[in-house]
């Protein structure tokens, strides 16, 4: 892709401020850096975060890192990874605790690859992406602060956004024009107050809490695991760390209290000897105190993302929730990725500027169910838990099964909210690029949604064979996210589609469709070996046949279009567990026809936008013109008139 | 463990001096290093291998190395992996060549974590070494060599040996003091040649090969796979590489051939052109050429390996074969491994000296077998195939399934190979430290081999749930490369084995037991965090119990010397598709009674030691004391008399 960092008329222009260097502004800078865009971005600390905050990284956040190629970074930390959460709650015949029974934090009925948590200190997860961002050329401008912007399109359409930028100790000052400002400068964004965006609180109660990382000497059994305990003594939630550490949050106040006053604060002794109470019969003793805060937290939520689509929110400016469904990086980094894409489409021509208007209400959906969740769980840990037979239930063997047993409420919530928490029940609603039957595109051949490939959800993971190498990989993971849309042509038998195939790249080659449109402008220069772009900076396609590796040859079996993808030819030959009897486990996994095959587009951000036929002629083709037409810059489909 | 560095008599006197500082005295130099000894490190050249040289990592070495935390290191560099090996040949019918078959590197009936080759360039193995070396305060001297040396155990029991060490260009010297000398020099062995150690030769044929790294563009299919190819015009083998090269191994001459010449040669152009026509109808043309060279080589394996057990050989001065089986780093690993545990547990104080004249038997055993391997391969690669009959079975699916089909020899013998060379096929006979009837312990619950446990053989992989944090671990891989002895307390069924346990537990803490005789001095202060030499630096102890991980309580259900090794505590309950009916797999799959248990010595490189059912009383611990007693530097067992 042609680096846009050359292109602007000054120094002092970029293509965007990114304003915060938490997850949210490190993700959205991390992706444009990639993809070659100019960014000034700074932070009002003079380093990344030296101690606490957020630490909490879900399954689906970790194949996103996987496909950034930032995964093995993070687990070179060796972070703790939570597979299970104990609930435990007051023995109906006593004092103390008991074990009530345990989750799975993120059960088999979830698909994942990394069916855990994984827990590792946010500065070490921020110093992964500044290391990478530093190879880009990027560096965080610090210890700096914004001082005010304006936007204002009409004026200055090339570079709308003015940002001034200041030294915090006021010695030094820039003024940047950019394309985009975003704000991520977490729940007291400078960025949303000036625009005048309010928050909205869903519950009106409001908590003070007190959370506290360090090394403990204790008989407690699970604390490597992940813990919610009521007791008599009040509550208390045991989240393990790397390095031996284990972090305690405990409420300290909740404006349901009598006279509460949301300045209420603890020390550590305080809280360290509360949760000594809680924990009894066990004890527990600190070694070590890494961080300890005290902080009063409501739910809020950012009435508006952006006004303009120039200036940005994302992260913690737009959401504020309790702690403990551990969501608030995740969110922030779905945040960051759907925008930084949708950036990208934009600005290198490839989707119409209304692209960057599904940002909005997709995310704030997202926030939405997030907070409710939120609500309903944080309402739940605050009570005191449970009946005399909810407890005989759960310490049986029984509890530990779904259905088995008669469940509390809290348990019953946590069952339920898995598959959001885990990050694979995140979806979105149709719009442009997430086809429904109100999509503008019209073809028999766009299926309805299925069970398994929903657009607006996620790309389910598939093991297959990768033709050329003969190494088994995992499908979702292949295509990097590289700003390209992902076009899964699930073969189907070669017997049976071999024309469908062989019509469908003659279509794609017609001027006016959607890959040849986007073809790129050095296609005849570019390299022998490249695997993912060798047509166009927009499409990577990856071809699937239902059938065993070695029958397969590329070079006989597809036309040169999709040949020239030859690093993503893949065998559909891997079983698994999950489809025990398909002859082919990821056609089968998508339902998807094993003989008939059909197309997966998927977004660059590996939600699905729309599944279509395959079948011989020009339909299959035209199908998607219209899909990508729905959103492209540029006008596609009008094929017979081009020729 | 106590450093050895600070205990020597002067800055010249050293535990070990290692020559070479390639894998075999690389692997050597880190696990001494990480075990506290102080050692000086040379390499005449004056860096690490910059380009070519050896570079498949089988299977079992790449779990070696995880099991050193140096895997994803080595994983960073994005090696190639091969899955398939592809056969070509001449068709019946006509000319060119044609895909006869493909088998797996590493086939499912071997129970491989990761079932390929890595293939990544020598220099990149070396410097991930060097990395871990470097932590520990070794650096490798360069350009160094060794001018002389003497051995004297009679005169100076200490530091018997004397090195004469010396830069290249003459200008410095040194003379050092050593308790060993190590040759891991190569081929050309200095140390052996002074030690008049002469070399046999298996087969008395050598060869010339010509070997080309480089970046190809190519229409032949399976140049990302490892392929051995037959021609009219001579024959090559392709092995893929990190980013995009490819090797090609090419016979150039052999001494069966009319006038060889062992110094026969051919320029990058010859081979080039050769290769273009063996190839034929496909092309290839080189964009870049990496790395070139011509060799003789011929089968060679060294008289002896040591002398005196104070100067050892290990690696390509032992024992030298044909490129193609991709066997040499990986026996120079596993040279280096069996020699370094063993002077440890000497050094240490663990066991008799005389556990150092287990080395060469072990380790040769092993190098005939390669040679023998090699020999049989090596003939079969430079003959001439195959009857037109096998090209008929081959080319049809069925040649890709075993037994299906008439293979030629050169399958065949392939096939028969893979168990060797992915490593799990190593083994070790009886001796002190590998268990059999002739053993000096004699008991009755001292099993004999069963299929799946052997004395000798690799412990097999196996998946359990860590009882603390409910992780799924590998269980061979839960306790580090670290020198001690792995004692794996499969305690089956709670109910049945609670008494046995109790009684284990009460034996080993007797004075003369082997475990209470090798205690720490410092068991007093050791940290609650220590996870796993918390009593003794030689032992580390893991408990499986066949139950699911939630009715485990580790304090309730294991007396305290076993709970103390909390984070090596295991649920068997994880379906394993090998064993797709057992209640608890792991058991299953050691061949290990699930409700009975037993226990397996594990010796510090992954090789059973012995197996000891496990009973109620004290026979149990007497029959282990009796094991360790064969090799032990103090007396055990002696169990009514010293209590």
């Amino acid at each position: 892709m042609t680096t846009q960092a050359d292109k602007h008329p000054s120094s002092s222009h970029y293509d965007i401020v990114i304003v915060g260097a938490g997850p949210v502004g490190l993700m959205l800078s991390t992706c444009l850096a990639r993809w070659g865009y100019k960014i000034k971005h700074i932070d009002n600390r003079a380093e990344p975060t030296p101690t606490g905050r957020a630490d909490g990284i879900q399954p689906r956040s970790l194949d996103l890192l996987r496909n950034m190629g930032l995964k093995s970074a993070v687990m070179a930390h060796k972070p703790a990874r939570v597979y299970e959460v104990a609930f435990w709650d007051p023995p109906a015949d006593g004092k103390g605790i008991v074990r009530t029974g345990t989750w799975a934090s993120c059960p088999s009925f979830i698909d994942a690859r990394y069916p855990f948590t994984t827990l590792l200190h946010q500065g070490l997860i921020e110093r992964v992406f500044i290391a990478d961002l530093n190879k880009n050329g990027v560096q965080i401008q610090r210890p700096w602060t914004i001082k005010g912007f304006t936007s204002n399109e009409k004026e200055n359409p090339d570079y709308p956004v003015t940002v001034d930028l200041e030294h915090v100790d006021g010695t030094s000052k820039e003024t940047i024009k950019a394309k985009y400002l975003f704000g991520g400068e977490g729940a007291r964004s400078f960025i949303r107050d000036q625009l005048k965006i309010g928050i909205k609180h869903k519950d009106p109660i409001a908590y003070v809490w007190g959370v506290m990382d360090g090394v403990v000497k204790t008989d407690f059994p699970d604390i490597k695991m992940k813990c919610t305990i009521h007791s008599e003594h009040g509550s208390i939630m045991v989240i393990p760390r790397e390095d031996n550490m284990v972090r305690l949050y405990i409420q300290i106040a909740s404006s349901t209290d009598p006279n509460f006053n949301p300045r209420t604060t603890a020390t550590v002794e305080e809280v360290q000897a509360s949760a000594k109470r809680i924990l009894q019969p066990h004890s527990i003793e600190w070694e070590r105190v890494e961080w300890y805060s005290v902080y009063p937290i409501g739910q809020g939520i950012s009435d508006k993302y952006t006004l303009d689509h120039r200036v940005f929110l994302g992260g913690d400016a737009c959401h504020t929730h309790s702690p403990k469904a551990g969501q608030g990086m995740n969110t922030a980094f779905l945040d960051a990725l759907n925008l930084a894409w949708k950036i990208h489409a934009v600005e290198a021509g490839f989707a119409d500027r209304k692209l960057l208007e599904t940002y909005e209400p997709e995310r704030k959906d997202v926030a939405e169910t997030l907070l409710s969740f939120d609500n309903k769980y944080a309402k739940l840990f605050s009570q005191r838990p449970p009946a005399a037979n909810e407890v005989a239930a759960a310490t049986s063997q029984a509890a530990n099964t779904a259905g088995q047993s008669e469940e509390n409420q809290f348990i019953k919530t946590f069952k339920e909210s898995c598959e959001f928490t885990s990050g694979y029940g995140v979806s979105y609603k149709p719009n442009a690029i997430n086809w429904s039957p109100a999509h503008p595109a019209q073809s028999h051949l766009i299926r309805p949604a299925s069970a398994a490939l929903i657009p607006g959800r996620l790309f389910p993971n598939a093991d297959v064979t990768r033709v050329v190498d003969a190494n088994v990989v995992h499908l979702e993971q292949e295509i990097p996210l590289n700003g390209s849309f992902r076009i899964f042509l699930f073969a189907g038998n070669p017997a049976v589609t071999g024309q469908a195939v062989r019509d469908l790249a003659t279509n794609l080659q017609k001027k006016s469709s959607f890959y040849a449109t986007y073809a790129r402008d050095d296609i005849d220069q570019v390299s022998h070996h490249e695997r993912h772009n060798p047509h166009s900076h927009f499409f990577t396609i990856a071809t699937v046949v239902a059938a065993p590796r070695a029958s397969v040859e590329i070079a006989r079996d597809l036309p040169p279009l999709l040949a020239r993808y030859r690093d993503h030819v893949y065998a559909d030959d891997r079983w698994d567990r999950r489809v025990p009897d398909a002859a082919a486990a990821a056609h089968a996994k998508m339902g998807i026809d094993q003989e008939k095959g059909g197309i997966v587009v998927v977004r660059p951000d590996g939600y699905v936008g729309v599944v279509v036929a395959l079948e011989e002629g020009a339909e299959t083709a035209d199908a998607l013109n219209a899909y990508f037409g729905a959103f492209c810059a540029k006008e596609l489909g009008a094929t017979q008139a081009q020729l």
